[in-house]
């Protein structure tokens, strides 16, 4: 094969991740974590590199990040070379503790330490990455991300109530770049201001993103692309023990199928959001990282066949 | 052909249905509607009634539910031979008013009229029905319906909060001889005293019904079924004007269609939890019963459909 189309195919099915890398004090009616490595970069790359490898990370973290993290993330070829670490600072720190039914939870604390300062650059040889997964971050750091990329296929982001709220007009703006937005029913009925999902998502789409998704937690999640709409269930978890990362595993499932496939069609993108349902199942599963951190193909695919089981049926006539 | 085998047939695919019939006065955000029939057997009786012919009610009403309504009923080839009309009497009327998001609602006045000393007497010809829905009635008149009847092959109940906080023992009680359990989120929640909707169902399942339906409202239906789970995806409707009935609609959906099919392996029954969203996604279109009053066999075919559509993806190697 000649070696400049190995060459085209490693740009085709490339992916940028940008976001944060924290390190979390995470409480739940189960147990407790104590600054467990987490944030939507970490949580999105992981999920992601079981699909494609590698994935191209942007951030930055202090000099307590654990080496064994960084090697962790190495070993699951997570190109590390948009990684900046300030050895004299400290990591963003959040700690939370989660109520009992896991639905809300409260911040204790919120460090941002060496994320205060966080300036996305973007390496020369990441630029011309055709998928880009931009994680929960100010929505200008966002367009910033954008504006250093030489025509991706396909941007993907996410973003919070806090952004919603606070940052309103930077984030109207920075959506007409989006081509997939991935939200919760919350945020999506405080962004659109419409109380009806359906309505909602249709507002939304108006405001840039051609494809919303919006992720309903134990209800499953709802994808919108262009004039169709498709329900994917969730996976019957029993025990949940916690839900930290869940959102950005989903999105790293996601793109990370989407860009190993290459194929953004609305067919493939069903089962690329069963992908992301199916890591962000495994995710809760565990605390922190633990449920992501080691999955096998194998697994995978046969959660993945499980959401079709509890899904499918079969026409009849009347 | 026989006319042994026809009266056989006949007997395998009955249906009786016992429950309310009232007249509400509704307010919702868009309208009101001022004592419009309604009742749990009449949404029920009316929904089963596209799928099959006689459907068999019993239930009760005052002189003043209207003549036209009972001749209404008629035409849908509902045996009203149970309906015992109280010349002398009012019917049951029920006043409520909607909150804005259609999520919950106020009950302002409860009158039950001739429904306060409702007898549910089975006639004898109802007795060998082979399907019986048991409408959302006291859970001794629930259980005092199924002592008359022969040997039912399905028997499925619906009930609500009332009835668990206010006649918890008698709800367990009768739960021991249903097969199949109709509830909302909120009262499997409260029935169980499980938040998770899986553990549930699964102490439901304990009580009796091996089947258990949880509806949760613009998120779906969960089908348990043994040990099988069947998610269904919701209609995707952007205008809801009138939930009341939109349950026993379901309900009339589901036991209509099974009772029709006269098969209640597992598989069926998916397809007939996809009917029961089928048919209460048109009762929640307009007010009251107008939604499903004249529906036809194309109509439901095509909605059937679409639910297929939006639910539906395709398996993929990685």
């Amino acid at each position: 094969m000649d070696s400049r189309l190995n060459g085209n195919e490693e740009i085709l099915m490339s992916l940028l991740v940008v976001g944060s890398l924290a390190l979390d004090t995470i409480e739940t009616p189960f147990g407790k974590a104590e600054r467990a490595p987490g944030g939507s970069a970490t949580f999105i790359s992981v999920a992601a590199s079981y699909f494609i490898q590698p994935v191209r990370l942007v951030g930055v973290v202090g000099g307590d990040f654990p080496k064994s993290e960084i090697e962790f993330l190495q070993e699951r070829e997570i190109d590390l070379e948009g990684l900046q670490i300030i050895e004299d600072g400290k990591t963003f720190h959040w700690h939370g503790r989660y109520n009992y039914d896991l639905n809300s939870r409260d911040t204790l604390k919120t460090e941002l330490n060496v994320f205060a300062d966080f300036d996305p650059l973007i390496p020369e040889s990441f630029k011309k990455s055709r998928y880009v997964c931009l994680g929960n971050i100010h929505p200008q750091l966002q367009k910033k991300v954008y504006q250093q990329m030489s025509s991706p296929k396909l941007v993907v982001a996410d973003t919070m109530n806090f952004w919603i709220q606070g940052n309103y007009d930077e984030l109207i703006d920075v959506l007409q770049y989006i081509n997939v937005l991935i939200i919760n029913d919350s945020e999506a009925r405080e962004l659109s201001k419409e109380f009806n999902l359906f309505k909602a998502a249709k507002k939304v789409q108006g405001f840039g993103p051609k494809i919303v998704i919006i992720k309903k937690g134990e209800h499953g999640a709802l994808l919108f692309y262009e004039d169709e709409i498709f329900s994917a269930p969730a996976y019957p978890l029993e025990s949940i023990y916690d839900p930290t990362g869940a959102g950005d595993s989903f999105a790293g499932g996601f793109i990370g199928y989407l860009a190993k496939s290459d194929d953004t069609s609305y067919e493939n993108m069903k089962r690329a959001v069963i992908f992301g349902s199916t890591i962000a199942s495994f995710c809760v599963e565990k605390f922190s990282l633990e449920g992501t951190r080691d999955l096998s193909h194998l697994e995978i695919k046969d959660r993945f066949n499980e959401f079709k089981r509890f899904s499918a049926f079969e026409p009849v006539d009347l």
